[in-house]
């Protein structure tokens, strides 16, 4: 197994929308890749900030107060304790960057609670 | 200002090698973008591993047992404690993630140290 991961590759082999994949760590963050179609949960994090990093596609944060559109190579990071829905018309590729257990739906739990899954070796 | 945070434009504003610039911050960790050519020094950081993300162009890091080679969408964990010197013989521009206030050179110093930049707003 090498430990030079290629998140072209990776994204290849994920097929489900919403279920993160972790890539790889650093110290007690996972960095995380999902790919995002449809409409997500209004959630908070409250004791974490959350990073986006677009890939491909076009990505929408809703906050409460206004719309966050992200493109291809856009990073937003979500403060913690702030209030957000993403959506995607068409499938988007975006990595991820938050704190080992953090988990997807937040403070809303339901059934798009996803556990994280591990890439094949 | 906006918040959100793109890469390619980023890099575009990077005319200096081996010298980190703030993209943003996820809790105590910095985004850094690096434009790099040539060698750097060997060192370590002995309290935290260091996330490599090649954007473009072809790094290697040498370790003492091996040289790892990264292109394009690699990402790579030195872990903590493990010396590494990269390089590239053509520039390379990558993504780092590093807790806040971690020098770029670790416990080797000298005259690559260089103080973390800020991009323009």
């Amino acid at each position: 197994m090498t430990d030079v991961h290629n998140v072209t590759n990776a994204l290849a082999s994920i097929s489900d929308h919403w279920q993160p994949h972790r890539l790889t760590s650093i110290n007690d963050y996972d960095i995380k890749l999902v790919k995002i179609q449809g409409e997500f949960v209004w959630h908070t994090h409250p004791d974490t900030d959350e990073l986006f990093m677009v890939l491909s596609g076009e990505l929408t944060i809703q906050l409460r107060d206004r719309d966050v559109i992200l493109g291809p190579n856009d990073v937003f990071v979500v403060p913690r304790g702030v209030e957000h829905c993403p959506k995607a018309a068409a499938e988007v590729s975006a990595l991820l960057i938050e704190p080992k257990g953090t988990v997807n739906t937040g403070d809303a739990g339901g059934e798009m609670t996803a556990e994280l899954q591990e890439f094949d070796a």
